[in-house]
């Protein structure tokens, strides 16, 4: 269904799973990973904790216009360890059907600041915990968006 | 059920939506026109994410007592674009039995800083995905705390 | 199920609860009473804000090695308020089979800035707002990790 402005579909919720990560191991990889093996298509983060390091991560330059390109994101690299505070995300067929993820990450530093963004990659330090849920949906995929420069959610108007 | 301190009531889970807002959109506003459009009383915000921008939000001033009047908040316009990295909330039926939603944002700055608090608005950037549930449940209401001084949940005691 | 570097089994869930403790209540100590009360053994939190103040939380020194030991945390006890932006986390059995909660906090200062870290303990400002999921699930538990120095979720290899 569409309304102006927004776009939403009726899932149901498939299996759901709870992780755990060991330590060094990249945390987007694996999560791939996982999906694949346990035939997992459509998912999102309900529950992540723990703590990484050597984090990449982009965030968008003050002031920046549409579509996100190159000179308008920062990227930094964190080598922590920090707090793992939050994982926000989901596992969505992008291109050529193959799985792909989109997450954002929040994480403490020493000092208790918090810095988060939009996450390329990290490693376990300690531990990782992650409740996942898989969603039963149709017609919906990733594809890059060329107002916004950035792959996003696509959901189709037929169905539920 | 109560308990001294805590109360809680057991729901059950209903509809779940995945939601897309497109660039340019009012948050909130959007939520609440699903809500009435879908017929949602009852919802939680489950994931959130994307980026932001023209973001208002309140915090509270160091030291503080209750209630929570005027002079104890701050108040902050950021014009961003920031990332989102999470929205903690839900939809329950307020005064009059309107619809009210209590949003929780936060999202990072361009240095990776996260900045957050209680959201008043915000307008989409380049996207923002939403998963969120219905709820079912009975005698839960959103009512002005006289002791808080803000609208907060109320559950009654009877029934599951 | 385990691959390399990642443990994950199949769970289902069990009630779903919508709580509300009251100003100047310890906020872990009134979840895990709650989990007693309600003969919850397994679950998560799946969204929670409100506002809190007295908090101690803590973090990981920057550049420190596993396992983590005393001298490579940082403790930091914030007074407050504070809008609490987001509280990650379960609640599964321990040691001696006794309940054991590990939460990871998000909340904001009167500036906006977020901090964060492993929540030790914090207390209930003017409402907190929580829902938690049970889930049910057999084979895992929480013991001490010597590796990694913290208590962490173990996954069987059997069953499900």
């Amino acid at each position: 269904m569409n309304m102006e402005g927004l776009w939403y579909k009726e899932c149901s919720q498939g299996r759901r799973f709870i992780i755990k990560i060991t330590p060094g191991e990249n945390l987007t990889t694996r999560l791939l990973q996982f999906a694949h093996l346990a035939d997992v298509r459509y998912a999102m983060i309900v529950s992540a904790l723990g703590s990484v390091k050597n984090v990449k991560l982009r965030g968008i330059k003050t002031g920046a216009k549409l579509p996100i390109t190159t000179p308008r994101i920062t990227i930094h690299e964190i080598e922590g360890p920090l707090e793992l505070l939050g994982l926000q995300g989901n596992i969505v067929p992008g291109e050529d059907d193959l799985l792909d993820c989109h997450f954002h990450i929040m994480m403490s530093k020493s000092s208790g600041e918090v810095v988060g963004g939009h996450l390329y990659d990290a490693q376990v330090f300690a531990t990782c915990e992650i409740v996942l849920t898989e969603l039963s949906v149709e017609g919906v995929e990733r594809h890059v968006s060329k107002m916004g420069g950035i792959p996003t959610l696509y959901i189709d108007e037929g169905g539920a």
